[in-house]
């Protein structure tokens, strides 16, 4: 199956208690991207770049076989640009600085050859782009959107007309409650499915991931990793790894569903591990194979034998 | 095997978005006892109470198989008494009153008869307390031991004292940390084992539950409950369905771990679904049985068939 990624590609500077890195790739279609490549190729990606975003950085994506026929490049404009902190709690950090750039004004245009994409994956973006992506893709099979807080509050009547074109709906578990204004949890799930998803998947970070369908709710375990290097990409590397798996399997079943959860969490687990895209970019099938394993005896428990 | 507690008896007010009730049976020892009953009996209850403390609780605990010869009945003092309100967001929680009473002297004294007990679960009281029970406790098999904030901050020194003489401490997220000055809660796990216990159980709430154990990591999923009525308790009734499926199968491996932290939670999921005991205090051995195969579900999930 055919998978279209639609997000920010960026230029990054991070700052962690474990050291910094400037101007680093980032940008939640670059995170998608990437992780999903692993699972399905050639991804078509759309977005836009400016005349900084140097060979280096092409010459990676396409080295994941991400082809960027849907890239715009602004040559007399610059990236998008991020900049954060984390504090020793990973879980808090500040921005820096957020330079929208040539993303202020980025209109995705789909080309011709990709109107016909079976799984799209809309990286967190302006939810009017978001629906604007949609109405170019004819009858898509899968639909995957992320949104945040931003959106949320800013946008909602827009956000909440696009969900009804999304089947799968990915966000954390803040964004989730203050979507509908729900603090439990599942009942946030069972309130997004009705505007729209028919499948909520809360990310919990290090507290894993829950996905609510209409049959089934599912708890992921997260990965117990001692050493967290970064965070930034961990949720846009989950969608990846969780869109790239159904792409590739064409299997949308709550059985399927559950492996791509846990094929997202493995994705997000390699990804913190060190700084930007340094350790999704060399992954081996072996590596996700044996994590994908480590996730199943993580939470695996037998029943007593009866005596 | 038998199983003593020692913890605290109260009487409680509490206030959720869903209804008050007023002195109604509370405090650590009461939960811990209550819910490890459904796995052994007689429990070896030790507290204090004052005159105020009813026949009805008195004949509830009864009904429950729960001992009382190490109950200190203070006829001229009060109970133990708390208030506490809980926010829409059932996390966040206000205390309105906290009088210690008779508790504020308790100095638990083991009877002779309970001086051999193989388990032993301290409840969340003074470190300094807890050391003193355990020295009148000939060679327990396993001590499980609870604390909190208070204690971590308060008697830091006194707490890692009593620290290196339990098994398996049981604390949660936020303490986890503060104990261990350390944001990752793996590494505070680990951490703590260095002070003694060679078990750690990080509750997490509506996260689930996290074990560490010399050779393995658990991850236990939370049930999704979409209606809690009240938390009061649901911590103390983890660490007492833990225990008690312990004391009842003499079997402390990995493997029998695993399956106590799910008896734990199911406990803890039953805790929350009414007010105060009431949910606890009728269970049948089959619901008890069918939530902790709904714990199963809840977490499984099936590797790929290879084509």
């Amino acid at each position: 199956m055919s998978l279209l990624v639609v997000g920010s590609l960026g230029i990054d500077t991070i700052e962690t208690p474990f050291g910094k890195v400037e101007n680093v790739l980032g940008g939640s279609a670059t995170y998608i991207s990437t992780a999903a490549s692993y699972f399905v190729t050639p991804i078509r990606l759309v977005g836009v770049v400016g005349g900084d975003f140097t060979e280096e950085y092409i010459d990676f994506l396409e080295s994941r076989e991400i082809d960027m026929e849907g890239m715009q490049i602004v040559k007399e404009g610059k990236t998008f640009r991020w900049g954060g902190r984390y504090h020793y709690d990973l879980n808090i950090r500040d921005t820096l600085f957020t330079d929208l750039n040539v993303f202020e004004h980025f209109n995705p245009v789909i080309p011709p050859a990709y109107r016909k994409t079976s799984c799209v994956c809309l990286g967190n973006i302006d939810p009017v782009l978001q629906l604007r992506v949609l109405e170019q893709i004819e009858k898509p099979k899968l639909v995957v959107g992320d949104t945040m807080n931003f959106w949320i509050k800013g946008k909602n009547a827009e956000l909440k007309k696009t969900l009804k074109f999304v089947d799968v709906l990915v966000l954390n578990e803040t964004e989730a409650r203050q979507l509908t204004e729900e603090p439990n949890l599942v009942k946030a799930a069972r309130g997004i499915m009705k505007l729209g998803p028919r499948i909520v998947i809360i990310k919990k970070g290090e507290h894993g991931a829950l996905m609510l369908t209409e049959n089934t709710v599912f708890s992921a375990p997260a990965y117990p990793l001692e050493n967290i290097y970064d965070p930034t990409g961990a949720g846009d590397s989950f969608a990846g790894g969780f869109i790239g798996y159904l792409a590739k399997t064409d299997d949308f079943s709550d059985d399927s569903l559950k492996r791509a959860v846990i094929y997202g969490s493995t994705m997000a687990s390699f990804c913190v591990e060190r700084f930007s895209l340094d350790r999704l970019k060399d992954l081996t099938y072996l590596e996700i194979q044996d994590r994908f394993r480590e996730f199943k005896e993580l939470s695996k428990f037998e029943e007593e034998v009866k005596v």
